[in-house]
């Protein structure tokens, strides 16, 4: 099944996927050149929301979360893009350290969990799980309801002078962090000199901002949309980035106001110049941190002044008590499409520099403008039936294969950012 | 579907697939550590057969004809593997020239072209598909029955002084050869030094040789046998090669009678050892060239000797007209799969290092002990519906995905013998 997407097919978004289909051999020339300059992440996940009018990226997670959603159909593109990534980092790797996030109850998460592991079991590596959970204190083996099991160990210091992070009587050659590090990089994991740690930690929440990611997005976005030969907003949120709040004393609110003004404005000329009737929106979520924590859908600057103490707990904030002093103000980029009254978001899969699958969040409690993964909401995931990376030139630009092969396109495009992100935010670089 | 395999699964290939089965990871780990050292041919096929008692290819094809008969599930999969063949070969290449075979007419060979052609703008080339063939001295394009279409453009040098090969506007940084040159190198093809050519002009079927091949291949599965603790036998058909005979002048009769007599001794001995109750039989086949023309199934020395004139007649030429003087005597190995009554034998497709799909030949008219690529002989092709490369644990080592990692892993075996063989063979090094 394929979510309907309410709008009609005839303004730009319809243009937009006429120009990646007819472009498309030039699209994929256009990225080998890219993937030569820049060394894509292990993996990651790209939100995306598509609006008819517009198609863009409005997260990238380097520490994906959902490889059980994705369609088992597409586990051997996984295994063969891991085994490529594999080839490039660390070709002689035999031994290879998985490190979770903590809530070991979350059953979905550790269904990800086991299968990420088997991806890596099957790319021809031996896979341990160590866990930086200070509840795992001996080997646990949980019992998931899909009939796997996943056997986790706690992380310990091993090799000489403890120089290296392994567990009981393993030592390997590389660390897969799944585990975002927003409570820090704890001391556990740090001075590993000797091991490929990958993702390297400073793309952790603790250290990894969002502004710096969509920074480096409106470069290639304006790379991209020059060699293809289109308006970068299509594919770009427009955004503003807020530092030094403190929504418990309110300070810093004017200086909020004003972004969210900024950029309601740039978005507002946008709309008449392509004829958009929707009420622009913009989304003001912590500049680090994740799992949907600390956001607010706002229509106009003045929502964000006098904010009542519920809301000021709320955006104070996020995952392992994070306190939220950076923002990130974002166009709102509405979702149209829809699957039985649910609203949907595509995510989309990436190993290496190759789409491997995807997923739909389908809410049926939200609204188009609303933010998708929140926590405490259940969405529904609809895996793609589609591979992202087969454009059908004799079919319309909206049928399932050349919409999936937009989502891949962009998706791909968050990911060069995130490399590039990397590359810039590099402790030696700062 | 999966073929029938007709012997009970008790023997040495229950134990064959058990191995393989419980050594995945470090079977994939022994190919990396291959793969750092050897570069795999862009693409290739292997034949192979299943006797139950043993599984071992028996030809491997460095110019595959059949991607058409791959499952259509599969071309994400050729895609990714092509993605990543380029970027190890050629990362800037734009353009691409695809050099098919003669046979125009042949409308299964041609869906193969078109569906090559797919695969390749799909992982981001422009292709052209320029021919050899004197018949097509104009642009011509081929209607076929699959609702494709093919344009084959006469082939010609361009570039400065013609160093170049190329169709009329089209200057391609690197040649795909799809046609095996058994008919020699033409002129239009030598001394092209400014473009990657591929795979080179020495593996074409003029200087290639099955021997050198399966030379290779008793190295490479003597490592493995090694590194995964089998008997190399299991995977590796014995053969002797034979030069310098004159079908028509019946000279080197008695010599290849020798050969016949050696390899069915060697392989009289392993039935014994694994008390095997076949009768062995040996492949006579010429040591270059291919569609199975020049071959014949022989039980006994005697049978080679005193061969009357259509027996020579038939084994004296293959395509091309290419006399045969050097000639390969090879273990025959059992199919013991079958479909619907018919034999059937598994044929692995590859591009880079990577296991794509695969299809079976199923022969209603043919025995079990009989080659099953031969001219005039209609095929039907079924192709594999599971991965190559998701071995399960938890199912019986019989089970298709397991039955069909084994078939990935013994093909990639065959692969890489093909790259050291390429590597021995290569002109420098004659």
């Amino acid at each position: 099944m394929v979510p309907h997407l309410t709008t009609a097919l005839t303004g730009p978004l319809l243009e937009l996927e006429k120009t990646f289909l007819s472009r498309a051999t030039h699209i994929e020339q256009w990225f080998r050149g890219q993937w030569l300059e820049h060394t894509p992440p292990f993996y990651g996940s790209v939100d995306l929301r598509n609006a008819g009018f517009k198609l863009a990226p409005v997260d990238m997670n380097l520490f994906p979360g959902g490889f059980n959603n994705l369609h088992s159909d597409f586990q051997s593109l996984c295994v063969q893009a891991a085994m490529a990534a594999i080839e490039k980092i660390c070709p002689e790797a035999r031994n290879l350290l998985l490190v979770p996030e903590n809530h070991t109850r979350n059953q979905f998460y550790m269904q990800n969990v086991a299968r990420l592991a088997t991806i890596l079991r099957q790319a021809g590596l031996n896979i341990r799980i160590g866990s930086l959970s200070p509840d795992i204190t001996a080997p646990v083996t949980l019992d998931l309801p899909d009939g796997q099991s996943v056997l986790l160990e706690p992380l310990q210091r091993v090799g000489s002078a403890g120089r290296r992070l392994g567990v009981d009587g393993f030592n390997p050659c590389a660390v897969l962090l799944n585990n975002d590090l927003s409570g820090g990089v704890p001391p556990l994991l740090q001075g590993l000199h000797e091991q490929f740690v990958i993702p390297p930690v400073h793309a952790g929440w603790a250290t990894r901002r969002k502004s710096q990611h969509f920074l480096a997005y409106n470069d290639v976005a304006a790379d991209f949309a020059d060699c293809v030969g289109i308006d970068p907003w299509l594919i770009n949120p427009e955004f503003e980035s807020c530092s030094q709040i403190d929504f418990h004393a309110r300070q810093g609110e004017e200086q909020l106001a004003e972004a969210v003004d900024a950029v309601l404005t740039r978005v507002r000329r946008k709309y008449q110049e392509y004829g958009v009737q929707e009420t622009p929106f913009v989304i003001v979520k912590a500049d680090a941190g994740t799992y949907g924590m600390g956001i607010m859908t706002v229509r106009d600057a003045s929502e964000v002044v006098g904010l009542n103490r519920r809301q000021r707990n709320k955006m104070a904030v996020v995952k392992e008590g994070l306190q939220v002093s950076d923002v990130l103000v974002q166009e709102g980029v509405h979702t149209f499409e829809t699957v039985d009254e649910g609203v949907a978001e595509p995510v989309v899969y990436m190993i290496d520099r190759y789409v491997v699958g995807g997923f739909y969040r389908v809410h049926t409690a939200r609204g188009r403008d609303e933010n998708l993964n929140a926590p405490g909401m259940h969405f529904k995931p609809l895996s793609f039936e589609t591979h992202c990376t087969l454009p059908d030139p004799c079919s319309a630009p909206d049928a399932p294969p050349n919409r999936f092969f937009a989502y891949g396109v962009v998706a791909r495009l968050a990911l060069l950012a995130a490399s590039i992100e990397i590359e810039r935010t590099a402790p030696q670089n700062a």
